[in-house]
């Protein structure tokens, strides 16, 4: 009997615990709080992830641990590693726990990245707009995540570069700040991909991904890209995996620029813009990536004809709505509501774009959300079947 | 919050509750056995089905009621419908539970069956056998599961009536007997069928099974057959479930003789032969039965391909071995190993017959089970694509 550790109790977790079930697989989740939703399918230690004790009584009943959070505290997820394998790798954490690590190692493994510069001081952020020049954005290096910690600096002028620094200067001591060029993209796309112990490594295919707000809203798989795209993509990811010695899921995020790509960040574990493949592929993101983590063999990552996920934040819409309409798959994932929270997604699986597009207007229809589907149908109808 | 009960806390009962945290469903599973697999990602209430304190505790705490185990006390079933709403109702599976009111319903709704007849005494025995002939089987009416139960007779001569009263004869008098005529089938059907509350009715595709020493060891859907036989087929489900109100999924399983069918019986609940439908079909027969027994739309079950399940029973096999072949999904139950038990099943999927076969043979020949794979794989090479 083999025990999975992870370290958050969110949906990720609970996805992973649902899907980790037909392999025979027993969960223990680590949440600070002690309602986190996926203590409904699986044991839920409650602690602090920098307690101590709780860290040991965690590893001591586990096989192995991994993640549902990626900000973790680097030093617990060192400190667990001394003592049951975790995948992935801490150092591979910590790199993409900071930004600025993160895009360093893009740009040294020859990945394009947007213009960036790291920003200690106000002065420092006045020049580092100098260097990059408005539109650009001021992030913090850590700790960010669903657009939050973020400012954009739409002009040059004194009165921007002070909004962003009463905004966000007091974090550049805490968890640091990086100013980054803004990207005019004409889509987003992500590489969901995953790496065995044994270096194996497949890719689901490319998504094409819709922010509002900073929080993604829709997905779709398989993006609309010419495949030499496609192909440049999942090269980026696999550098990236090897230079980590990566094992698991991953997503990298690009997006695209008159047809070229360029790296947003690499999500290190299983990743929204994946959740399509419960249905859409012929292994969910969820299964292949308890596969590598335990050195077992990987599953194909193959698509099944095109899929759409839809994201519910906040609250969810009326389920029956979406049920009724075929191919449409349904994930609450047991939160209560919260402005802002990720509560739930629909999938919405079709054999072609022409029907996925249908049921996608009807989904909108039903659920008076035309505009989250608007621009995934309008993808469609310019993409072939 | 809804809350779904399940009677006994098996395979099933642990694949609904899987099945259903996606559609934000809780489940309270109840078992005799403190260890009943489905309770390693369910809560259980270990108890007699008997015992009305312990019922009344379930009944308490859940919202609608359905069942893993179909051989509940009817009385069980009763008193707690009198308390939640209970899908199937009481009523359809008291006639289910008994094979000669299972066949007698067969009979008065026109679906042919093999012949059959009660038997109450050893010289009642002699007469049926005189009126059926042999080779014939003599079954116990109820609690009979897995060909358990089952004698037999393959002569008329008295020795061998002899034998099948000292193997059954003292179950008589407490689950009642009843002789059948043995079918000399040409293969086994199943129709896997769900009906809603609102009377709604789907079926997935017809699935073909193959047996060993009475329990099932493998499916594939959709079935070799032409159209005109599954909508027989799935007629004969519908007028079944019509006249039993029934809610929820089922399976009728039929032999085919001649090109003729014959129903052998009427399972209340998801099927061994219905678990390919996890990765084979747009919903699975779980996700269905949930949706159905709480009142909400049924999904798509239309056919992904082509899918093949292999039954693991006693122990399980290799999992890596099957999982290094592509289309090829792993269900461990989590139950320790035990002769003849139902321990775990496999299903593959393939876009087309062709492939399917050949993942099949590799399956076969990476576990030493070519025998249990070769009937599939002949009837596949039989088959268009
Ligand atoms: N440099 C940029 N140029 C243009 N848009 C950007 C840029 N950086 C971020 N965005 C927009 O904001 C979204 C969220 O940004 P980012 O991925 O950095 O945030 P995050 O908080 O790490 O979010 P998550 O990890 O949830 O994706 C991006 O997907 C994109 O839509
Ligand atoms: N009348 C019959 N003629 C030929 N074969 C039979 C007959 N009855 C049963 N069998 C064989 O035995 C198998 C099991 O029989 P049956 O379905 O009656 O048993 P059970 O114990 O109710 O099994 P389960 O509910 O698990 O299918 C059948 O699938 C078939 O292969």
């Amino acid at each position: 009997m083999t025990t999975v550790g992870i370290l958050g109790g969110g949906q990720l977790a609970r996805m992973l615990a649902l899907s980790g079930a037909p392999l025979g697989l027993r969960f223990l989740v680590m949440d600070t709080e002690p309602d986190a939703c996926a203590g409904q399918f699986a044991p839920l230690l409650v602690g602090d992830y920098r307690d101590q004790r709780a860290l040991a009584e965690f590893a001591s009943k586990i096989d192995v641990a991994t993640f549902d959070f990626e900000n973790v505290p680097a030093e617990s997820a060192q400190w667990l590693s001394e003592r049951v394998p975790v995948f992935p790798n801490p150092r591979a954490l910590a790199v993409i726990q900071d930004r600025l690590a993160e895009k360093t190692l893009f740009r040294e493994t020859g990945i394009p990245v947007p213009q960036f510069v790291d920003v200690a001081s106000r002065e420092g952020l006045e020049d580092a707009v100098a260097t990059i020049s408005a539109p650009c954005i001021l992030k913090t290096r850590r700790l960010g995540y669903d657009g939050k910690g973020q400012f954009r600096i739409k002009s040059e002028g004194r009165a921007t570069i002070d909004a962003a620094w009463k905004a966000l200067g007091a974090q550049a001591e805490t968890v640091g700040l990086i100013l980054e060029a803004f990207v005019p993209f004409e889509r987003e796309l992500s590489v969901v991909a995953v790496r065995g112990r044994d270096g194996e490594f497949r890719t689901w295919p490319l998504t094409e991904n819709w922010h509002v707000d900073g929080v993604l809203s829709a997905s779709l798989a398989p993006a609309r890209v010419d495949d030499a795209l496609a192909v440049t993509a999942f090269e980026y990811a696999q550098r990236l995996a090897e230079s980590l010695d990566y094992v698991g899921v991953f997503a990298l995020e690009l997006f695209c620029r008159d047809g070229r790509l360029l790296a947003n960040e690499l999500a290190p574990r299983v990743h929204n813009s994946g959740h399509w493949s419960f249905e859409g592929a012929e292994t969910s993101q969820f299964q292949n990536h308890l596969r590598a983590v335990l050195g077992r063999p990987l599953g194909a990552t193959t698509m099944r004809g095109h899929a759409c996920m839809l994201n519910w934040i906040g609250e969810l819409p009326d389920a029956d709505a979406v049920l009724r309409v075929a191919g449409a798959h349904w994930h609450d994932y047991g939160k209560s509501p919260r402005p802002g929270r990720k509560v739930g997604h629909a999938t919405v699986r079709a054999d072609s774009t022409t029907v996925l597009a249908q049921a996608l207007r009807r989904v909108g229809e039903a659920l008076g959300r035309q505009a989250q589907v608007a621009p995934v149908v309008e993808a469609l109808a310019g993409a072939a079947s």
